[in-house]
C-alpha cells in the first residue's frame, strides 16, 4: 500500500515538530486539532475544520502520544475545542491505521469494538531504543545539575542493564566516569566486562553502596530498600529512571535526608525535537511495513 | 553444595591453564590423561593413575571441550593414553556434575541413559558473551595481517548484530574504524544508531557493497551470493567468522578472486589464556549456582 | 625540605573543601578568614585569632584564587573582617611558600618587593589541564539546558582545538555527538582525525557554518564576525567558552537574534567539590618539588 | 603558485601508490625510475626514459623516502638502473621544489650547494601525527600476535606519553585495555588521567613493573636498565618502537630471557597503503602553501 496522505488529530509539541518534518517530505498532510499553533506558512498542509476530513482523506491518522488520560478526550493542548474519542472510532475506515501512544487495554477494547486498525508507537521495540538514547542523556543532564563534582572520574554505580541502562552506561564511560553496573543474570555481567564496565552482582550490591556518591536507577521495583539506604554516604544522590514504584523506598530516603530525583518522561522534557526526530523514525518503518 | 574436590579429564591447553588456574585457590585438584604436560611441580594438584581415582573423589568433573570428535574417545592431546568415554560414563555417579563442551543430541542420549548429571559449557550465554571478546579481537588480528591499510579510518562494513557483531563494532570503532552494521530488525538498528555506528538495511546493503574494502560476517547463512559477490570491490577482504555454511558463496568467490579468510575457533587460537580465564569465570558461575 | 604545616588564609567554597581534605592527611592546619564556616567540629584544624599566628608557624601558605581584586584586601568571603594583603607580605618569611591564584604583574611586583616566595596556581600547566575537564564538562552541560535536541547524533562544531577544545571533543564524541573542529595548525588537523573528529580548516569554515546548530568556542579572539554570522542557521546556538573579547561579534549576534552563552569560570560553577580536587592535585605536586 | 606537473624519481611501494593516487587528480605526472612496476595502462602517467624529462617540466619533484642511504644513489628500488644523486642535483632548478624523506645534515649541505629547494616530509609535524597512526595500529597487531591473551581487559603500560604514545593509549583503551601510561611532566600525568588512563609517575615505575605482563615503550632511551628488568614477570612481552637505543637494555633482557620485539619503520610495513595516503595528505598542505 503506497501511503499518501497523513492526517493528524491532536497532540503535544512533539506532534507539531512530527507534523513540520512530514511536511518536508512529498506527502500531502491534513491536521485537526491545532487551532493553537500556526501552521498557516507552510505549503503543504492543508488545515482542517472539521475531524471528518481530516480522516476521509488520510491511508494513515497520527494521534496523541499518550492518546488519552481520560478515555472520552484526546490528549489535544493546542486544539481550541476538546476532541471526542468516539466521533474518531466513530469516522475511521478499517483500510485506516492510526499510529498513537498508550494504547492499553480499556483503549484497545474500544479500538477492537469499532474495528480500528491501530499501533501503539510506545510498543515499537526501536521507539523504546531510540526513548532509552534521550532518557540517558537526559539523566547525564540532571546528574551534573545536582552535583558538585564533575561526572569525569566520578564512580557511579547504573542500576540495572536494560535498554536504558546500557546507553547510560555507554555515555558515563564516554564522559570519563568510572562506571560499575548492577545486574542479576551472569550474561549481563559478562556483557558489562565486555564493554569495560565493572559489574557487581547484586549480592555483592550491599558492600559495594558505600563507595558510592552518585546512584542511577533504572529497575522498576525497589531495590534499596531500607538496609541499604542505612548503607548510603549522606551526600549521594540517587536518580530514579524507572516507572512506579522505582528502585528506592521513597519515605526511609526522605527520613535520612538522601537527595532523590525522579526522571520521568524525559524524552519530551530535555529534548522534544529529539523525541519527535525518533517518533518519526518508528513511523516511517511502520510506513515501510504496510 | 559446597565444592571442594574438582576432577580434570582430558583437555587441550585451555584446560592445562585452567587447571593451573584452580590450583592457585583452595580445592583439590585431581588430573588425569595429561601425561605428556609436567604438573609435578606444582602442589595442589594430584596426578592420578587411574580414571576412577579422579572420578570417585571429586565433586565436580570437567572434561574437554569439545568433549569428543567420535562419541568413543576423549579429545585428550596430552594424555599418553585413549580415553574411553564409556569408562567416565560408568563411573560417574549420580550426585557429581560433569562440566565439559558442545553436548550435541548423541552425547545427551548417551549421558542420559547413564544418568549422568552434565552442563554443556557452550550452552552457557555468559561464556558465548566472553568467548564473543576473543572472536572480536581475533577478526581485529586477522584484518590487520590482510590489509595494506590500517583499520583506523578504514570503512568496516560488519554483517550482524549478535554477540560477536556487537563487540566487532565496538572494538573496530575504538580503533578508529568507520563503522558500518547491517541488520534487519529495526530495534537492531535503532542500537547499531543508539552506539553511534551507521546502520544499513538488508535491503540497501547491495548498493553499498561497493564502497567497502572490508567486510566482517557474523551471520550464518549465505548472505552475499554472486549478485553481491559482482558488486564487491576487487580488492576487498571477507572475513567470516560464522560457522557453516558461512557467509559467502565460497567457490564463485574464489572464481572472481575475491580474498576470503574464514576465522573460526579463534578464542582458542589467538588468545589460549584468556579462553582459559573466561572458562573459569564460567565454571566459577556454575560452582556458585551448586 | 619537608612540609608538616599548612596555612590557610581566607578563600572561597573550594578553599574551603581544601582545607577539609588536608585535614585528612597528616598535615598540621591553620586557617585564618573562615569566621563564617565551621570547622569547629574537625580536629586536625586550628582556628588562629590572629593573622600572625597561622603565618608564624606554617611552612606554606594558600591564599584565595583569585588572590585579590583590589590589590589592598584579600577574597576572603567567609571572614568576618577584611584582611589586609600588606599585613600579609610583612609576616610572611623568606623561606616560606605563598600558594594563590592570579598574580598578575602589579601583584607580583607586590611580592617581589617584599621578598615574598609565592607560586601562581593558574600559571601551572597541570591545573590549566584539569581546570579543562570541568569546563568542557560544564559546557556539555549548558548545551544540554539551551537545546531541544540531545548532543546525542548532533552535529557539534567545536572552535579551536587547545586544552579545552580536546577534551571537549573527547566528551562530545563520548556521548555520542558528531563532532567537527576547526582548527589552524595542519599538525592540529591531523590529531583531529587521529582521534577520530573531523577536521574542517578556517579557510573551509564560512561554508560548513550553516549546517551546524550547536557551536562551542575556546578561541580568545573573534572568529565569528558578521560575515560568518550571517550563515549562521536562526535556531542555531553558540556557546563561548572564550575568556575576552570572546570568539564572536556579540552585538551583531545579538542584533540577528542568535542565541549566545558565555561559559566562564565554569569549573567553581558547576563543581566546586572537582575544582578543589584539582587544586590539591597540583598543591601536592608543588609539595613535591619543594 | 599553481602547481599542475608532478615528477616522481624513485622510491618504493608508498611511492608507487601515491603515484596513483595523484593520476586520478587533475595533474600531469612524469615518472622516472619505475621500470620494474607497470604504470602502462594509467592514463595520466607520462613515462620518461631521461632524468632530465621528469625534471625539466615539472613544477614539484618528489623523491624516495628515505632519499638515499649512501649519499651517492637513491633509493629507488623499482628502477632498472640506479639513478645518481648528483644527475638531480644538476638538474634541479631553483624554481623547483623538491619532496623526500630523511634529509640529515650532510644531504642538506648537498641541496644548499646546488642551491636546491626541498622540504623533508619527516619533518612534518602533521606527518609524524598521522605517521604515529599507523604505528600504534602496528603495535596493537605486534601485540595480538605476540600474546597468548587478549588485550581486552589487560593491563599494558605504555611507556611515554608523545605522539605514539596519545595514540597507541587511545585505541588499546578502544579495544578494551586497561591502559597505565608512564610519563614524567605533571601536565602529562594530568592529560592521561583527562583521557581515562591511569597515569604512572617515573618515580613509581618500578614498584608497578610486577604487575604487567605488556610494555610499550616509545621513549627513545634505556628506561628499563637491569633493576627495572629485574622486577619484570617472566612471561612479560616488551614491545620498544622507540629508535636507537630504544627503552630497554637488550644483552640483559636477553640474558633475562624477557621477550622483546622491536617495531620499527611500522608504517610501511603493516599498513602501506595508509603509509601513502599520509603521504599524500602531507604533499597536499605543502601544495596548498606554495
Amino acid at each position: 500500500m503506497k501511503i499518501t496522505n497523513i492526517g493528524f488529530i491532536g497532540g503535544d509539541m512533539r506532534i507539531v515538530h512530527l507534523i513540520q518534518m512530514y511536511a518536508n517530505e512529498e506527502y500531502n498532510i491534513r491536521v485537526f486539532g491545532f487551532e493553537k499553533y500556526n501552521f498557516e506558512s507552510m505549503e503543504n498542509i492543508t488545515i482542517c475544520k472539521e475531524l471528518s476530513d481530516v480522516i476521509s482523506d488520510s491511508d494513515i491518522l497520527i494521534g496523541p502520544v499518550p492518546f488519552t488520560s481520560n478515555y472520552e478526550t484526546l490528549n489535544a493542548p493546542f486544539s481550541a475545542n476538546t476532541i471526542n474519542i468516539n466521533d474518531i472510532l466513530i469516522e475511521t475506515k478499517p483500510n485506516q491505521l492510526l499510529i498513537c501512544g498508550r494504547v492499553d487495554a480499556k483503549l484497545q477494547e474500544m479500538f477492537h469494538e469499532n474495528s480500528v486498525r491501530y499501533i501503539d508507537i510506545l510498543s515499537r521495540e526501536e521507539f523504546a531504543v531510540l526513548n532509552a538514547i534521550s532518557t540517558s542523556e537526559g539523566a547525564l543532564q540532571i546528574a551534573m545539575e545536582h552535583t558538585n563534582c564533575t561526572l569525569h572520574n566520578s564512580e557511579v554505580l547504573v542500576l540495572g542493564f536494560g535498554r536504558i541502562g546500557k546507553i547510560l552506561c555507554k555515555m558515563l564511560d564516554g564522559i570519563g566516569a568510572k562506571v560499575y553496573c548492577e545486574a542479576r543474570k551472569f550474561s549481563d555481567l559478562a556483557w558489562i566486562k565486555a564493554y569495560g564496565y565493572t559489574p557487581i552482582l547484586l549480592n555483592d550490591l550491599e558492600e559495594n553502596i558505600p563507595k558510592f556518591n552518585l546512584f542511577i536507577n533504572t529497575i522498576p521495583y525497589i531495590v534499596f530498600d531500607k538496609n541499604k539506604i542505612d548503607k548510603m554516604h549522606e551526600d549521594a544522590i540517587f536518580i530514579d529512571l524507572a516507572s512506579k514504584p522505582g528502585g528506592i523506598d521513597l519515605d526511609y530516603a526522605k527520613e535520612k535526608q538522601i537527595k532523590t530525583i525522579l526522571g520521568l518522561s524525559l524524552p519530551g522534557k530535555v529534548a522534544p525535537f529529539t523525541a519527535a526526530n525518533h517518533m518519526k523514525e518508528t513511523i516511517d518503518n511502520i510506513i515501510g511495513e504496510q
